[in-house]
């Protein structure tokens, strides 16, 4: 049923649907927006803690060997030396001195030539942190400098005692963590596929040397199932990608990519580490940081296995599989089908989950009663202004799975009318059944 | 029966208690920790995750006049111009010469004298802006500064009208934000009361001018509501207390002050703010920021009504009304009662809901199946070791409400025994029950 055909033309009625009905827009666009940043609005955070709150159950509550941080996005700045990044973190990048255009020496086509005034006159390439600096305390100096963490695993390494003795866990085990992450990009780019500020879910994974590459591949085939079985991806839009190169500390690195609308690109990375992390703060804070293993009374580093994925990416994976236009009966006679959008989220993360609307401005009392109650449960929504048809439109468009009429009968048969999203059927539901027919339906 | 006496004493064990049990510790601990940053550690973060949740419930879901925000912490640099934090947020700060200690001349008991050496040879005081400031872009100077977000607010302000076109609301509504802020304080005190990384919860409601006064006395009872009924604090742990002073534009102004074992302090405010923020956005942007009311033809800038609480101190507070140490008895036949720490913790908001124990090893592989049932639907615990009392002893100090023990006759019986935290009671449940007797208990 599909009629989207170019997927350019895709991503475009994607970035054009957020903005419309709220989901995500640029930040400050009454000052004219700040390029690489993202705002997501009323249906958009809705959407984004839904999905947030979807990986935590799939990858802490419902597992006793991974439980959750929540650190600080500035930490001491000693981390950042220790993981590499203050040194190694950068971009090689080049100026235009004629049009003053700035380029990325590897993402230049002719890095010799600028490609917006065709000049010949560029800098030499120069090295340029990725990292955002800050100064943390009342003096803007060299010791006073800190940094925006640059990804939420480093805080997990530097932790990783305190959580273990804290919570009496023994390897293996993992800990995982949601939280921003900021990267000054030189080309933020395709929406919020490459932004500035983003959000991370990453879980790393500590274990002993010799387990660790079964570990690997367990954790591998588990994040893939999560966007099969859980977003409910197509599998033709996912594929393993093994790194080409491999660090020297690393034994395997896999990406999980998704074809976006824009092509094949990364959505998330599996990744061994080795114990590379633990041993670099080692050597950086002085500490100890082995493990006595009770069983073998050894004394190691723990080798560690990461899944990482950035937030924003996921949605915007999971609106390009669930948009979709079709075709649905117009109420008028004679006339052509109306073209319908449509969000294909499942009712699980979808940011209205059941939406009430009263046939008549003289039910708008009894719907709001029932949506005052259902509100209670589920994500909802009271839906008065236009006809019935117009109503469902608004929904499809935002994926709302259920949309609940109360109509001039509902008052003697106790029932409404539930009309599914994907399949337009409509069925009749006693008031009395309607909570468990949701609940079977929404969190089935 | 509480038996802790001294308040210092009281903030001295939840601070203990929090970094035992990986609560909330120091960030970075290894590299010596950070002043003013706290990380929550695995029951931390669940204590957080579902406090925010509630917060969230009772703010936006279950409104039909409030929508959710998720802006990026750093937005366009004008927005703080507009706010006046650029030129206004600062604190008077002076040196001591001798010693080189800081303070905040507001804070000194003698501004003239240097506490820490006894020194008269202090700087004039001087201004020290509180943002925290970052270079977006590559290059390093004044067109390119940025500032991590002082309050969750100000974004609001700017997103409105895109909020309220894409949602399609009318006066009076809310939009709601919960997200990190940052202030440089040059004091960081109190454990997590005071931080320079912290968790806004912050509502604006937009109404007109006439109404306000009505609003900001609805929204000063609905606030005391939810600390009394949904957070269950005792009333006279709670005060309001009306600002002393009030901003030039501001009709209103009034603390929510909760009564912390260091003394009263600020726990929430409730802030009349008049069209102040509209206006200066409306200045500072040169967009037309009024709203045409549909009833009255008539065009204006809309009147704020704020609420606004820190998320640290609110788990703060929620802890210090929480923990107690009474007395249980002791397995030991002769012996003293064992004196018992305890988190009164409503069970929406327990790190962990339902801990779930083995009598004796034979039967791991039994409760452990009940767990991974068990865990689908709450925050769950398998805890194996040591004796029942002392597993009870374990959970009573991070508050969980429900410990459900599989003994050897529960293969018979096909039954439990639950037992409650504040009573200690034990009943038997039968396992088809169990559910029930938990849902209703914890969501009731």
């Amino acid at each position: 049923m599909a009629i989207v055909n170019s997927e350019n033309d895709l991503m475009e009625k994607i970035v054009s649907l957020c903005k419309r009905r709220g989901f995500i827009f640029q930040s400050s666009e009454i000052y004219g927006g700040y390029n690489g940043f993202w705002d997501y609005g009323p249906y958009g955070i809705e959407f984004k803690n839904a999905v947030q709150q979807l990986w935590w159950k799939y990858m802490v509550t419902t597992r006793d060997n991974v439980v959750g941080l929540d650190s600080t996005i500035i930490c001491h700045p000693r981390t950042w030396k220790a993981s590499g990044h203050v040194d190694r973190f950068s971009d090689i990048m080049c100026d235009c001195k004629d049009c003053k255009t700035r380029y990325r020496v590897d993402q230049m086509e002719d890095p010799t030539t600028c490609s917006n005034c065709g000049s010949k006159n560029l800098t030499p390439p120069r090295e340029f942190n990725l990292m955002l600096k800050t100064y943390v305390g009342p003096v803007f100096d060299e010791d006073h400098v800190a940094y925006l963490r640059a990804e939420t695993c480093q805080p997990i390494f530097t932790d990783f005692h305190l959580i273990r003795i804290a919570t009496r866990k023994q390897l293996p085990f993992g800990i995982a963590q949601i939280g921003k992450s900021f990267r000054n990009e030189i080309t933020p780019r395709n929406f919020t596929f490459r932004s500035r500020e983003f959000t991370q879910m990453e879980m790393e994974f500590f274990c002993s040397d010799e387990d660790s590459m079964k570990w690997y591949e367990f954790w591998k085939e588990e994040r893939m199932k999560f966007y099969t079985t859980k977003l409910g991806f197509k599998s033709e839009f996912l594929q393993y990608h093994d790194h080409d190169t491999l660090a020297h500390y690393a034994k395997a690195a896999v990406d999980i990519e998704f074809k976006y609308p824009f092509g094949w690109g990364e959505l998330e990375g599996i990744h061994h580490r080795g114990t590379w992390d633990m041993s670099r703060h080692q050597e950086f804070s002085q500490e100890n940081l082995e493990y006595l293993d009770q069983l073998t009374n050894k004394k190691y580093l723990p080798t560690v296995v990461e899944t990482s994925v950035g937030l924003d990416r996921m949605l915007l994976a999971t609106l390009a599989q669930a948009y979709d236009e079709d075709k649905a009966p117009t109420k008028k006679e004679g006339m052509d089908d109306d073209v319908r959008i449509v969000l294909h989220l499942t009712p699980m993360i979808a940011p209205v989950q059941v939406a009430v609307m009263p046939l008549s401005k003289k039910l708008n009392e009894k719907a709001d009663a029932l949506q005052k109650d259902l509100c209670n449960f589920y994500r909802t929504e009271l839906d008065v202004t236009g006809n019935i048809g117009k109503r469902y439109r608004r929904q499809d468009e935002i994926g709302t799975p259920f949309c609940v009429t109360y109509d001039f009968d509902s008052d003697t048969d106790n029932a409404v009318t539930v009309r599914e999203r994907d399949t337009m059927a409509q069925e009749r539901v006693s008031l009395s059944n309607l909570r468990s027919y949701l609940d079977e339906k929404i969190y089935k």
